[in-house]
């Protein structure tokens, strides 16, 4: 039986602990709080973030990261992006070395460009074909109700990445390996501001038509940036790349497209958060990923917009005007 | 000003013609029924297909082929693709030579295996540098309400491509100029096939995760058929490719997500015909699809299943099953 640590304890933390379980792994959660961790072990439910999961006996959870670590023959981050670091650098040393160390981080750091891979290379000192990703349409509480979902493992060493999908394997999880880590990552870091895009455009009034076409037009701009830095286009017509994406930006339960129709309706990024208590993972990234582009000299005019949009240097009816005016061309200019 | 002829006044013919009006043509639109062209000349209205949409005064309709194709810089059509063919040995004569001539028909031919440029150039003797293919994002409903919207024009002739898309280019119509027609007439005929698939999986109860996977590898399989047939994978991740197919997957106004959702529910073909008194286009195109892929040894899971399903070989819960639980693998192979 693989032992497994998971650290973090949000939505999609639970809900993979969850998925390792069923594939058969013994799973220890980390949770950054203690009355949390001690709530999942008396429950086994995550009443915060998952109330409708029940954990199996399999998982349980601790507040102490070496405890969460000890014996971990496979190692789960599911932290926010712009925090990764800080936590790494806190207990990042408990690692037990040699396994393969899973990011399902969807974001870029602000200031360095990181790639959350990078990160977990440079902040944790694990070897990079250690580093495994996983990204794909995974909304986690349809996961949490096992619903059938499929998911892209890239590690640049196909053997770990192999090894990785074993492990998580579950009657409802189908996971495809890949080799190309950048792709994956990048695919899963844009989707976030394109979906802000998309629900900008719901709450403006758009329909569909427009929808699909910020959709595809983000896509190519994410094509774009990856290709500057080395991922196989390829995978962003993949599960990492446009499933990602069409599950966030189509489903009501995506924060990032909620959290745009709120935009698209006249409220600033400050009003969103006051009524929902939660920024969205796109408000934090799309500054980093547009540094990223402008850094490699990628043109990524959604991201542009959207940047503007939430630093208050645009407002949001410009953009939709702005998109749809841009001088006709042939579609691959 | 240009004068176009539009074949064909159902939803997209129709909202198509409006589209030309706006962007400066002088426009006659051809009814089969001297009724619906007596009532559009009236009341500038189609009652049938879109009421809500008051067509501009540049915009006439005839029931007379002939009449229709007189004078016309610009010949427009939108017939059901499996009636192209005997519609063009009835009246294909009366075409006038050296204009191009725009499909707007999705649907692969029973029997020939043939794409509607293929079609057009076989029956009315149309060389293949005037053949165009217009396919997009392009819900007639949200045209016919000036929704913005995007769309591909397709033509092995750049040129004639630019004369097409500077005729359409209305304020909220913009079109992309591309050479690639077997890519934009394969991601249009192949879309319905997928939206029933993914109409099906909600009808079965499924959420955005199977569907957003199904979307994903629907589009797999539609690039292995185009890599085949010469098209580029590029057009598949574009407006023809991925735009088209998301609009028709998310829009609760797509036939054939409709039609999907209620073989998803365990109603027959006949059984949602009959409540329906429409077919979708996926229903009678999945096995040409099919025997086009055959004839060129690609294998294209998703429209085997849905062919079978349609075709009564299958039980529609099978389905979802056999798409989730083949071996894994690498996300490519």
């Amino acid at each position: 039986m693989t032992r497994a640590a998971v650290f973090g304890s949000g939505s999609w933390g639970t809900a993979f602990a969850a998925i390792l379980a069923d594939a058969g792994c013994e799973v220890v959660l980390h949770a950054r709080r203690r009355e949390v961790a001690e709530a999942i072990n008396a429950d086994h439910v995550n009443a915060g973030y998952l109330p409708e999961l029940v954990l199996p006996d399999t998982v349980s959870a601790t507040d102490d990261p070496a405890e969460a670590a000890r014996g971990a023959e496979l190692v789960i981050l599911a932290i926010p992006s712009q925090t990764l670091r800080t936590n790494l650098d806190s207990w990042g040393h408990h690692l037990p070395a040699g396994v393969p160390v899973v990011s399902l981080m969807k974001g870029i750091e602000l200031g360095t460009g990181q790639r959350m891979s990078e990160v977990i290379h440079e902040a944790a000192g694990i070897p990079t074909d250690q580093v495994v990703v996983v990204s794909g349409p995974n909304l986690s509480r349809e996961i949490a109700a096992k619903q059938p979902a499929a998911s892209v493992v890239a590690c640049s060493d196909i053997s770990t990445a192999e090894q990785v999908a074993q492990a998580c394997a579950a009657p409802y999880f189908r996971p495809y390996t890949q080799t190309d880590v950048v792709g994956a990552e990048l695919g899963g870091a844009v989707k976030n501001v394109i979906a802000l895009a998309v629900g900008m455009a719901e709450g403006l009034g758009y329909g569909d038509n427009t929808k699909s076409t910020i959709i595809t037009r983000g896509l190519a701009e994410t094509a774009r940036l990856g290709a500057a830095l080395g991922a196989d286009p390829a995978t962003l017509m993949g599960l990492a790349g446009v499933g990602d994406l069409i599950a966030t930006c189509m489903s009501p339960l995506s924060r990032n497209h909620s959290f745009g129709v709120n935009l698209g309706k006249g409220m600033s990024v400050e009003e969103v958060v006051a009524i929902t208590s939660q920024t969205a993972e796109g408000v934090k990234s799309c500054r980093s990923i547009l540094d990223l582009a402008a850094r490699n000299g990628v043109d990524m005019p959604i991201c542009t917009g959207v940047t503007a949009v939430v630093e208050h240097a645009m407002d949001v009816r410009q953009l939709g005007d702005q998109l749809m005016n841009r001088p006709h061309k042939h579609e691959r200019h």
